[in-house]
């Protein structure tokens, strides 16, 4: 359930693996959630960085598997799946932010990362679009980067050449027998039986079955979508990540001369309104670093639903003891599902196996709240 | 040919006068332009006001004109046309704004016009969602408003009531046996004959027939629509205008918490690219004097273009001696395009009847500048 870039790569991957009779995948609208939306970095380095170890360790176990994943879906969809590797430039604009970047370099040199610390001459020698104020940069090279958009045109059809079956519905909830799923029910009526489900719905995941109320919720995402002009300063190549007056903002070049900007962050329900003022903030912070796209063209602003957790991981795998058996899920990547998708994938098809979690996975275990309450 | 507000409503009203065996009003894309993008204030004063007497002449004709071509479109195409009597407040947000709204309100006084001048108090209090930093206001009651998306639906139904047949195609340019017209040639290939052709292209029209070129060029502009959400300030219920920096803005109201704010204006040819700075300005200027927007919704940021000319009058009727016959004018609208379609259809209406242009409309006859030239 939920045909995003998580739902479209389990749904690939448990039909190239055999591991159904058959793989439905069920969205009223394929592709249109949050990785419609998604800037497509891949970083294992949140806003919330250094901290949160766990989602560190998951990211960069991800970050890891991701050209493996990239050319495993490449090969049976025929097309390329948008990854870029030019690596991620982090600036800083003021006294703060340069000594956020020397935390940042340190841990990620205890990583084993390769990065190399840039005076604000050498940033703007790499990426001439760079403003005068900036003053120093990161470069971390080994950063990469996703087009979400052709990620999901690929995962679609690779999913299609592995026989993944998809049905365009809107399910309203997951049916179960007290002890295991039989199946989904749709919100115009009808059921599909199915002895396995795998909730990758989002940020809407929480309302498809009781064991999952409350344990995701939507966090407001608004991005654009620029592109320069013939006249503009070329985009950077880079991704380029700043804070601006304590506001993290990106932006993630895609091929064409594109750029994603992005993001604004709201708790706020699903409101999916594209606020007046995101838009301002994200203009005015995004300028503050690049401000040749004043004269880019603004293409698209968009707003979707990260799938939040209390603790930002993800569910992976069996709701565990309290929810019924076959119940999977994959879902709750907050702002990490483009990243976190290939450990994603490896995590789903062990438990489809009917393997338990792969180690580097073991933290984002769906059932370990149901075990901490137990 | 052009089946924007104007096009269209010069072809309702020839079918409805019965003035050709056939109207057929060609565009591709009906509705796509100006008239699509525009704010639809009905306000003969121009940001150039006081001053261009002869623009505000025809402008205070058309307003003038207005109410009963509204009502005669409505009855015909059974709906409403979206106008709005709410009227206009002109806000000033620093001193030197001040002396010009003494200034305008003088100059309305002396055409007649009903205003009224206010202090930033009572300003507020006629529209709350009005900001601290407006100091002063003059109402101008009688200015009417109209949803141009909803009168170009209105005109689409009015015309097909009278008969007016659509041609979804694209035209290269008008064909003449050198004395006279004798159709339009498609940019695909075939001609359709006509004993008349009216050129209702706007921007585009320059490059329809030899006689037009040069005399209309487009001057790009961009609006925003935004919408207030349940959480938000109620919008104005007038059109609230302002100058923020030197850089005029306005917020024209929609039914159901719209607004339409507008406009940057730009002689770059046509490039229809919205410009992120673009959109920035609009929005710091449009915050500066309706502070709570910041929460409204942005629904759509768009760009098209003002068919301009030189002396911002249109060009109505017989392009003149240097033209062959039967080829009209009804185009070069420039900011005023809404607001003129009143002066202009019952100006088209006699010279499709081979009478001389009304009064009120000699100034924007369409052959000035071939008299003047020769």
């Amino acid at each position: 359930m939920g045909a995003g870039a998580v739902g479209c790569a389990v749904a690939w991957a448990a039909a190239r693996e055999g591991l159904a009779g058959e793989v439905v995948l069920v969205d009223p609208d394929p592709g249109s959630g949050a990785s419609r939306v998604a800037g497509g970095m891949l970083a294992p380095i949140s806003e919330a960085w250094p901290g949160e170890r766990e989602v560190l360790e998951l990211g960069a176990a991800s970050l890891a598997a991701w050209p493996s994943f990239a050319a495993a879906v490449a090969r049976d969809a025929g097309c390329s799946v948008g990854l870029r590797r030019e690596g991620t430039l982090q600036v800083a604009v003021d006294a703060a932010d340069v000594e956020d970047l020397d935390r940042v370099a340190e841990h990620l040199r205890a990583w084993g990362r390769v990065v190399e610390r840039l005076s604000g001459r050498a940033v703007r020698r790499l990426e001439p679009s760079l403003g005068p104020s900036v003053r120093a940069g990161l470069a971390i090279p080994d950063d990469l980067a996703v087009d979400n958009r052709v990620l999901l045109g690929a995962l679609s059809r690779a999913g299609a050449s592995r026989g993944v079956v998809v049905s365009r519905r809107s399910v309203a909830r997951v049916v179960d027998d007290g002890e295991r799923v039989t199946g989904v029910a749709f919100a115009d009526g009808g059921e599909l039986e199915a002895s396995r489900v795998v909730v990758a719905a989002g940020a809407w995941s929480a309302g498809l079955h009781p064991v999952l109320a409350g344990r995701v919720r939507p966090v407001k995402g608004e991005i654009l979508r620029v592109r320069a002009r013939r006249s503009s300063l070329p985009p950077p190549s880079r991704t380029v990540r700043a804070s601006v007056s304590g506001r993290p903002v990106y932006a993630v070049p895609r091929d064409g001369g594109g750029l994603v900007v992005g993001a604004t962050q709201y708790e706020a329900g699903f409101d999916a309104d594209v606020l007046v003022g995101g838009v301002r903030d994200l203009v005015a912070d995004v300028e503050r670093v690049l401000p040749g796209i004043a004269d880019y063209a603004l293409e698209e602003s968009a707003a979707s639903f990260r799938p939040g957790t209390d603790d930002n991981l993800p569910l992976l795998g069996p709701v565990g003891p309290v929810g019924p058996a076959g119940l999977v899920a994959a879902t709750g990547h907050g702002r990490n599902g483009m990243l976190l998708v290939a450990v994603t994938v490896s995590a789903l098809v062990a438990v489809l196996r009917g393997e338990p979690l792969p180690e580097e996975a073991r933290a984002a275990a769906a059932d370990r709240s149901a075990v901490a309450r137990g």
